[in-house]
């Protein structure tokens, strides 16, 4: 309980962004979501020990998906220059000081996250691929490939230096965690009948866990809007529940004599190991004590192993089964850091082995090997990954001849799921309220054209604009983007001249570099700038509004716009059908899309559609009759 | 040398673009470049007799290429809802009749090709999404794993079917082809710069491998220009020079001892194995005989093997390593479907065992392992892959531990070959001349704008067009897109409407429904036809314009246009970066973007872009002083 609070107080106190699994939260990053404080330093402080913290407290998360964020968090910190405010900054870093950049350093972060956590390199890449990125190029694969091969190298290093235990329970199991090379590679007919079963339940269970998390999330973030003391308070309680469902439900099991013939000891007293006694006579272990007081990589060992098909009693399967499935969903959504991998993989392979028990007489395949396809079903049932799931299991057990078997598993429970609702990320992303950018245009946007869905008073510049014109459009507006109009005598009618910034227009405006005449003092005055002013500053950071001290008498001077405007926005006709609309502003990756009249004689500018304008949420506000899915 | 020549002639006479490996033209395919007879039935007949024919001949050739090409064929022929010609149609294959579902399937179809030739159900997925695959989207990813996991169960059906060598040599070497799981895990830091070493040169040998297999593609395309018969001259010659190097070569080598303790035959006589008797005394084997006088899956399980390193001498696998790698160079480019990827393995196997035993002090490395990082760098050098080689060198060999190794590798000879030249595959495809659309935007391109690359006469369409003015038109440019303008009394001023596609013309003529006045029938006519009427057909199928006859009186009627308009082309303004107009038009997928003038007053299009307007040769014939690399 002392470690279950320390991880609350942390996340309640110091950085409510890194409660939960961080996965969610990367992903709309990539997809172009700026959130604030996600990637913060003290973000990624309260991440790492919080994580320690509630995985040593015994609650039933993973740290896969902490680990994830750590990473993002470590590349955040590199593509922002270091950290300012804790002085630690670096000069050559400024050359990531760009969307892009930065975009391609977190996406390597969270492969980083991956590899470090699952010792999988190869599933590394292919999760930052399938799951993380939503625009992928191929310089990215290899610098994510690049990326995981230095995080297995180091990672190897440190197993090496290690060996024989000398960092505690670092570098258990090598790099393969739950190695089952051991299993025999023949499956006949009625196996794969008894597989595709498994997937199928496989499926409803992990739709039924998005379903139920959701739920619970949504009553949770009732509790814990009501201050960081509630919060801890909350934390307390699940801590309270799992630690009586440890220790309270071995009572439940009988105790069974040791195995003979056996490597390991039996049972383990004081260590962490395969056998528990737990209040047995000598030479007899419980069979629930050995799963739930042990870290849940041995638990998941346990289960995994081959060639132990009395080693768990059946009912001892379904107890552990039906407590770590509520335990699970109990506990995301508390203010403790909390991966979803760990478990789904505990729940499924427990459903795993205990239909594989059942199954025995229909089927030869190993009830460890069971147990892997039933995480394998869960996995898919909740995250609906495929390829990356596929390579992270095959990396986890080092199973190349199973494969087969657990690519179909995976694909039948995610079609099955997919039946029911959405994958639990994206479940999160969207109760979260992130306005992430879906691939695929939706299919009732072909109804609408562009400037059906544009919102709100258009605000534009004049190419040479008045200082107290442009403040007083930063302070009374939230936009990021403005449109500049060239009037005469700059050119012969109005015309659009582009886009420009708000976070160009506060450094201009900094700078203080205008002119008492309305004259384009372009060149002139850019020199008095160097490039990387204009870079973009880490989130938080840059110039703000309230920096900005203007004299009376500046209000009334004019400043050129035109050397810091964007002179080739992207732009679409105002008839231009939203779907295609929507496909060019994800495709190219945009933050403002300028939406231009198709007649002449009128404003050069109809509007300028943002990210938000593209969600379902604002559309529907608009157009409440319209059937969402049609 | 008849079945050279058999393969030679097939290719010659029957279909010329079965020729070579066919990946360079799927990709090409997959990017949007629609090449005649690519994708035919004659090409996948061919394909499939000629790839057989080709490697049973002895040839230094894979079989990997053709079979990508081979699943990409098969792909194409459901996707354009069979063959006609041949008789073999089936209705519901007329949901894929669109340009999206099409290259969907061939997407999963060259994944089933390399899941096939490798069993590498998840490499396969991996190779079509870097090499093969321009677009991708999530969808695309579970629905080429789906499809190499149907190819992974279908295969290990067979082989179980096959047990027992029913099948002759199929199913050899089960799912794992090459396995060497019995290396042992332990490397140290002279062992990682034997390895970087052997990276940094096998990368050098990559790149001129690509240097001079394009010379001698650049030598052979004039011979092969003059004629069939000169093409199948040409590989009887090189059948001649193969078939000399593999019987001349052996006497070379003097006769080794058979080791002791074997559970293999030694020699072996009359069948494939891994001791060749080769006119030495009894008990004796001679090792370059061993190598060349075996199946080439055989000699790259001989050179992978471990435990064994007085095997081959060095002597051996020098004249080996030579004769692979210049018979490989000679041999791409002839008339017979030929894969890049086994006589890369090969030489690379041959080259890293040859270092492994030079380098046997300072490494503790085995000779096996040592041949397939030799692979690796030699794969990673040639053909620029990343993740997709790493983990189809995973699942040939088996060989999980070994991971972090082999990824450094495929890392540093991938970099140290991207200094000299592009990958294999970009080279083949720029030599042949396919309009290949790169991800990111040209350099250069940033000085120019939209409407200066825009070339050749214009054509637009009223809405409500002549019949004869249509026809003139198709008959008088080559198009496949043309601007439709709405002018008075249909709009108030000319303005865009939208973009008519070539195809959807010729159909529409075809149909007759023309109107003798001026008017607006769109709805009634379309009434006349059904949406499939206007599906795209497959390559080389659908109306041509000689279908179409249309009598005199016909000619001076109106033909209403509007129903058959793409109302919302994608558009850029004529002052429109360059760069920024080639991003669009290569992430959203387009054929044809339209550009518009800034200023009211003119025509309302400019031009019309094409991917051809794109290409580096049109820019630099029209812009000779630009540096390219600027």
């Amino acid at each position: 309980m002392v470690l279950a609070t320390a991880a609350a107080a942390l996340c309640a106190y110091i950085a409510p962004a890194a409660a939960g699994s961080g996965i969610p939260e990367v992903k709309a990053y990539l997809n172009g979501v700026d959130a604030h404080s996600i990637l913060a330093p003290s973000t990624l402080f309260v991440k790492i020990f919080g994580s320690i913290f509630g995985v040593a407290a015994g609650f039933v998360v993973g740290k896969e998906g902490p680990m994830v964020h750590t990473g993002a968090c470590v590349a955040s910190l590199l593509g922002q220059g270091g950290s300012r405010k804790y002085r630690l900054t670096w000069k050559w870093l400024r050359y990531f000081k760009n969307d892009r950049d930065r975009r391609d350093l977190i996406t390597c972060g969270a492969a980083a996250g991956v590899a470090a956590a699952f010792r999988a390199p190869v599933g590394g890449v292919l999760f930052a691929l399938e799951e993380a990125a939503s625009w992928w190029r191929s310089a990215l694969l290899w610098r994510t490939f690049f990326t995981t091969a230095v995080v297995a190298v180091v990672l190897r290093g440190f197993m090496v230096f290690c060996r024989g235990g000398k960092c505690g329970l670092f570098g258990e199991g090598g790099l393969i965690m739950f190695d089952v090379n051991s299993a025999k590679p023949t499956y006949s007919v009625p196996d794969l009948l008894a597989v595709i079963f498994l997937g199928v339940i496989g499926g409803i269970f992990g739709s039924l866990y998005n379903y139920l998390v959701d739920k619970v999330l949504r009553t949770y973030s009732i509790i814990n809007e009501r201050g960081p003391s509630l919060k801890v308070l909350l934390v307390i309680t699940i801590s309270l529940l799992t630690s009586c469902c440890s220790y309270g439900l071995p009572w439940l099991s009988r105790c069974i004599p040791c195995p003979a013939h056996l490597e390991d000891q039996c049972p383990t007293v004081g260590r962490t190991g395969n056998y528990k006694n737990f209040q047995c006579p000598p030479h007899h272990y419980n069979d629930l004590a050995s799963l739930f007081m042990n870290t849940n990589d041995d638990a998941i060992r346990n289960l995994f192993s081959s060639g132990s098909v009395k080693e768990f009693q059946l009912s001892t399967l379904i107890v552990f089964f039906a407590a770590i499935y509520f335990l699970g969903i109990i506990t995301y959504g508390i203010a403790v850091p909390s991966g979803l991998f760990i478990p789904v993989i505990l729940a499924g392979a427990s459903y795993g082995r205990l239909l594989g028990n059942l199954l025995g007489s229909l089927s030869d395949l190993d009830v460890g090997f069971f147990a892997l396809l039933g995480a394998a079903s869960f996995l898919g049932g909740t995250m609906r990954m495929t390829v990356s799931l596929c390579v992270i299991l095959l990396e986890l057990t080092n199973d190349l001849l199973m494969l087969p078997l657990v690519m179909l598993v995976l694909l039948i429970s995610k079609t099955v799921a997919d039946c029911f609702n959405k994958g639990v990320y994206d479940q999160i992303v969207k109760m979260k309220g992130l306005p992430y950018m879906e691939a695929h245009a939706e299919p009732y946007m072909r109804h609408l054209v562009a400037s059906d869905v544009v919102s709100g008073p258009l605000v534009t510049f004049s190419g040479v604009e008045k200082v107290g014109n442009i403040l007083h459009a930063l302070k009374i507006t939230r936009h990021n983007g403005f449109p500049v109009i060239n009037e005469p005598p700059f050119s012969d009618a109005p015309e659009l001249c582009g886009l420009v910034l708000r976070s160009h227009l506060l450094v201009l405006l900094k700078g203080k570099k205008f002119a008492r005449q309305r004259v384009m003092t372009g060149t002139e005055m850019m020199s008095r700038f160097k490039a990387h002013d204009f870079a973009k500053a880490g989130s938080g950071k840059g110039v703000k509004l309230e920096d900005i001290d203007i004299k009376e008498d500046e209000m009334e001077m004019y400043v050129d716009l035109h050397p810091i405007t964007n002179t080739s926005p992207y732009t679409v006709v105002e008839t231009m059908s939203l779907a295609k609309a929507a496909v060019l502003f994800r495709e190219v990756g945009l933050r403002h899309l300028l939406v231009v009249p198709k007649t002449p004689g009128r404003p050069p500018i109809v509007g300028i559609l943002t990210r938000h304008d593209f969600m379902m949420e604002h559309i529907l506000g608009l157009y409440p009759h319209f059937n969402p899915h049609k």
